[in-house]
């Protein structure tokens, strides 16, 4: 049978590119590396920040901006891990603005932080429409949702520095083919870097933080 | 560390509910029972709708419309089936909404669909917010998701009939908490139905595809 197509069209971004850029700059006076973390709800962002954090902890000061539809539960992992952590609830809103991440800089102590993640709503539509003054974008996929997302969700795929692909654990469980999500990824973004890695086991952890370190290091020391 | 908690308004709900009530009309005059599944991207509505199909498709007409981002892909698995459907590209919008689907209504062939599914755009926030004009929502859990997203993502789990928790083959490999799952959903939502269910090996379809039957039927031949 023939599938019919039905095209509506919906205008979804804001004018929020002039306080990105006011964050930018006050990122980069501080030589913080800030990387805005994207996923679909349970894809592994607040695991990926606390082995992030257990990793280089030793090494840079982090802070964390966290951003849900409710609740604080990331923010208070994150805070049990004596890490600075300000968590915006944006009561329905879809994904962060520039200007609230504005406002939560401004409970921060920028002076000592070097890595700033800012955990994005768990969304795969809207939140890469809106700038929020980062150095970076980092999406999470997540083996469990299948090796056809990035046909569904092209935007957030071409909107990203790095994809992590999370839960490769699982794996030999699933029917998910590694290779055809690898060029589908890069046929909508040439640049990206994938690292495929799991939370739960550690694999892959060592060149997606070394990838981290070596960009945060080059912020810092400038 | 204490957390300090930034909440900020954003109104997302549209006046919706003059054309959800049209839809509701039309599809009671054909005695359509109509079922809108939501869910996050990739925890398995496309995969629910077509097992539905081949279980129900002896005693039941089945029609789909099928909302994304972007992409025919769903619809085109459905066509396969030999199923009515229409396929609503959003472009960027993050939910379909009454007069979207009052739209894709006047392409299906209402005198020969006894149960229409309505598969919404994969997202965990703004959908709940739109009345289609249904007569019963789903939500699928996954869970590789984990079991903390009624907490997160609390309106979604509030605001449905059923929610039919997909991927329990996953569970001996995950770190899940069913029993925890359940006292938060049934907490937020008293009158719930959880199905525990897994597409892959079809354990716990009976039960869902049982319940969904006997409502159909009931509309059908009410």
């Amino acid at each position: 049978m023939s599938v019919k197509i039905i095209t509506i069209g919906e205008e979804v971004f804001g004018a929020n590119e002039a306080k990105a850029a006011e964050n930018k700059a006050l990122l980069d006076e501080h030589r913080i590396f800030t990387v805005n973390v994207l996923s679909s709800p349970g894809a592994g962002k607040t695991s990926t920040i606390s082995t992030a954090i257990d990793s280089l902890k030793g090494r840079f000061r982090i802070g964390v901006i966290e951003g849900d539809v409710a609740s604080a539960v990331d923010a208070e992992k994150i805070a049990a891990l004596g890490m600075p952590v300000v968590q915006i609830n944006t009561q329905g809103g879809c994904h962060l603005d520039a200007g609230m991440v504005r406002t939560a800089l401004d409970s921060l102590p920028l002076d000592e932080v070097d890595i700033l993640f800012i955990e994005n709503v768990g969304n795969l539509i809207c939140p890469n429409s809106f700038n929020l003054g980062e150095d970076t974008r980092i999406l999470i996929a997540s083996t469990p949702e299948g090796d056809d997302k990035p046909y569904k969700y092209p935007a957030m795929f071409t909107d990203t520095d790095v994809v992590l692909l999370n839960k490769i654990d699982l794996l030999p469980y699933l029917n998910f083919d590694a290779g055809a999500f690898r060029q589908v990824v890069t046929g909508l973004n040439p640049d990206v870097t994938i690292f495929p890695y799991s939370c739960t086991t550690g694999e892959g952890t060592e060149a997606w933080l070394g990838w981290l370190a070596k960009a945060a290091a080059a912020k810092k020391d400038g």
